[in-house]
């Protein structure tokens, strides 16, 4: 079925923080349970600026990074019976095998298989890499590298969508956008009526907003650094916005004033740990809930006084908004289709392949949300 | 209806850390929505014996500690209707006033008048003492202070019980193992068949594994560093103990060896912020929830790194195992009295209360779980 391997441009993350470089490279068979996807479409998530930036994190170079996507099937490898050649789909950088016990839990999506390994660069099958640069291998991110026109996913990584689903819009619906509305909807679950405070308004925290509009909120709190979040934040349901650089005392203090006694939830978006202690302590005794989303630096401790807990606060944190990749997106991808969500107003930019370096700017300079990489341009 | 001031005997908290001395008092009549209780039988809890060493705590002394106790209404201030001369009640540490958005939330049991506060020394209706000796105040603790044949406490703060309750067995339920059960059934509410770590088997933790008991819990793991409390433990639906003294390694790190990836449950009832912090890091990743009940030093903080949160974990916090007390508490000894629940075996010594110092002896070299102190003897 399979069998050869295709040559063709990937843009290879070769050292910490430097621009991409568009290369030709060879892209190996998908082996046992694997496919390999043509990417159509693919944005950037602050995730990948992170590996690329390598600070706190381990690094890992010449790796194909990428993770926000949407293709289509090329070929399958030995085993695959639920995708075919065709199929439109959506890679996703945590999987679900559907055996583990975290695939069989109500409350998990940390597949003990395939479950977010950020550190690994190879397949999981037999620990070589499917890339390939005359004869060097070149590493996999997320198990999804979708910075490439071809790429290797191992199946279970993979959301088969309705066909009729436009891939230059619900590819970002693989990672940030079902992330961020899926901590609110999933894990922090705020009833109708409850205040809500979302720290860090990219594309991610704005999904949370969302999330948080859709639930009934009557409230919605966004923290951003950045003041230029203010205006589109509205567009997202924020009632609110509050920028930590406003004020002199610590912004949890600010939210606790003006929510007499704090939120009743609260989500994390931003990565900084500074911002995951803000939005634990800012919650209300008694009965609030913060959900952790940011992806930390490796060694930064979470800190707080014990009585903040005791106090019958409850702190949680989440991968990819609780949600299970093969069984929840495509009905995710559905709402969109049926019009009861909408991805439009995540999307500020587009890109050609060739100008992928410029969605890297975008998003270090915070003007964009989301911006789209289109493959064949 | 009241009036007259009481003299009567009570143990008095003069220094830190030093024995209780036997006083004559005077204790003034109830005020504004306040109860004058006959103690009968009162109990040792830990949180008593930690402000009285008053280390790492706000020191505040005299004072008249204790708050396990059950007693007879004596005489009612101003206002009280819900209560009368001749009632059976227990006193407890946090109130209920039935009104605030905590005593009407179905989570929190934290209400804004009355919750615990274990720095104030006097009643909040007029910031003034009801105990003095010769004119000179004697604080209140917890806002029971029940080591006095006679208290004043405020009447949200009571909970009338059924009439043939024998207050030398439930008097115990009035703190430590109402709040240990209700952390495991109502907070860290374990399915059936899961498995539940419990750090710390003192009468708060005993109560705990016995909640994961009734919940139907596969494995309930003890671990306590005093050795002597592994056999006690048996009783109460303990299944292995584990000493942490026995084990190079973190405590954490042996209990997720021991049931492949951690527990479901944990409950942290030591006090101590390293087991709060090992009690976190030994639940499962992606469903398991940690529960804190140990009071900690003022200080201590707890940390770990907020990837062990990503990896949907959920960590809480609760007073009083979350009953409320007028409402709840009630029901609890009603379960007593239907022998669904046994409370003879955390009843480890009896002593009058001419020898109170000897309950402070008994927890203190660990050999007691609860010591009775009747005070008529
Ligand atoms: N848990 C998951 O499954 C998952 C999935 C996707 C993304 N993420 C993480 O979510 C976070 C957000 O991703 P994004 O793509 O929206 O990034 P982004 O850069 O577009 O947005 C982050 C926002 O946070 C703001 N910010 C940074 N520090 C802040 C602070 N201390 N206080 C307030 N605001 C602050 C920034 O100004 C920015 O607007 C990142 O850490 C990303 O790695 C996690
Ligand atoms: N949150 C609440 O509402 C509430 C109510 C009552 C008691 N408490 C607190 O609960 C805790 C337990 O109370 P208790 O009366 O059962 O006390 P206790 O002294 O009878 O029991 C505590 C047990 O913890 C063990 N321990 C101490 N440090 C440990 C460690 N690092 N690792 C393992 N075991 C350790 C001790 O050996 C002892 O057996 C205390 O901190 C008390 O203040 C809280
Ligand atoms: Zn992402
Ligand atoms: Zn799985
Ligand atoms: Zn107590
Ligand atoms: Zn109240």
């Amino acid at each position: 079925m399979s069998g050869n391997v295709i040559r063709c441009k990937a843009a290879v993350a070769r050292e910490a923080g430097k621009p991409l470089v568009i290369e030709e490279v060879e892209v190996a068979p998908p082996q046992k349970m694997e496919v390999r996807l043509k990417i159509l479409f693919t944005s950037l998530c602050h995730t990948d600026v992170y590996f690329w930036e390598a600070k706190g994190q381990n690094p890992l170079f010449p790796r194909i990074l990428g993770h926000e996507a949407g293709g289509i099937v090329e070929s399958v490898g030995e085993g695959v019976t639920e995708l075919k050649p065709g199929d439109k789909v959506l890679p996703i950088f945590t999987g679900e095998c559907g055996d583990c016990r975290h695939c069989k839990s109500e409350d998990s999506n940390m597949c003990d298989l395939l479950r977010i390994n950020t550190d690994r660069g190879t397949m999981i099958n037999d620990g070589q890499t499917r890339f390939s640069k005359d004869g060097e291998p070149i590493y996999h991110f997320l198990g999804t590298s979708t910075f490439s026109e071809y790429t290797v996913v191992h199946s279970g990584c993979v959301a088969k969508i309705n066909p009729d689903a436009p891939l230059d819009k619900v590819c970002v619906l693989s990672c940030g956008i079902s992330t961020g509305m899926g901590a609110t909807l999933n894990v922090a679950k705020p009833k109708k009526g409850m205040t809500v405070a979302i720290f860090g308004l990219g594309a991610v925290g704005l999904a949370a907003a969302e999330g948080a509009r859709i639930a009934g909120a009557s409230r919605i709190i966004g923290i951003d650094l950045n003041a230029s979040r203010a205006n589109e934040a509205k567009k997202f349901g924020v009632t609110e916005f509050v920028n930590p650089k406003d004020h002199d005392k610590p912004i949890q203090e600010v939210i606790v004033e003006m929510t007499d006694g704090g939120v009743d939830r609260s989500v994390e978006c931003t990565g900084n740990v500074k911002a995951m202690i803000s939005a634990f302590e800012c919650v209300h005794d008694g009965w609030g809930v913060a959900v952790l989303v940011g992806v930390p630096a490796k060694d930064d401790e979470f800190k707080t006084l014990p009585l903040n807990f005791l106090n019958e606060r409850t702190l949680k944190g989440t991968f990819f908004g609780n949600y299970k990749p093969r069984t929840d997106i495509p009905g995710v991808v559905e709402k969109y289709m049926n019009k009861e969500l909408e991805v439009e107003k995540f999307i500020t930019h587009h890109v050609g392949f060739s100008e992928i370096n410029k969605a890297f700017d975008y998003m270090l300079k915070g003007e964009s949300l989301r911006c789209i990489i289109q493959m064949d341009a």
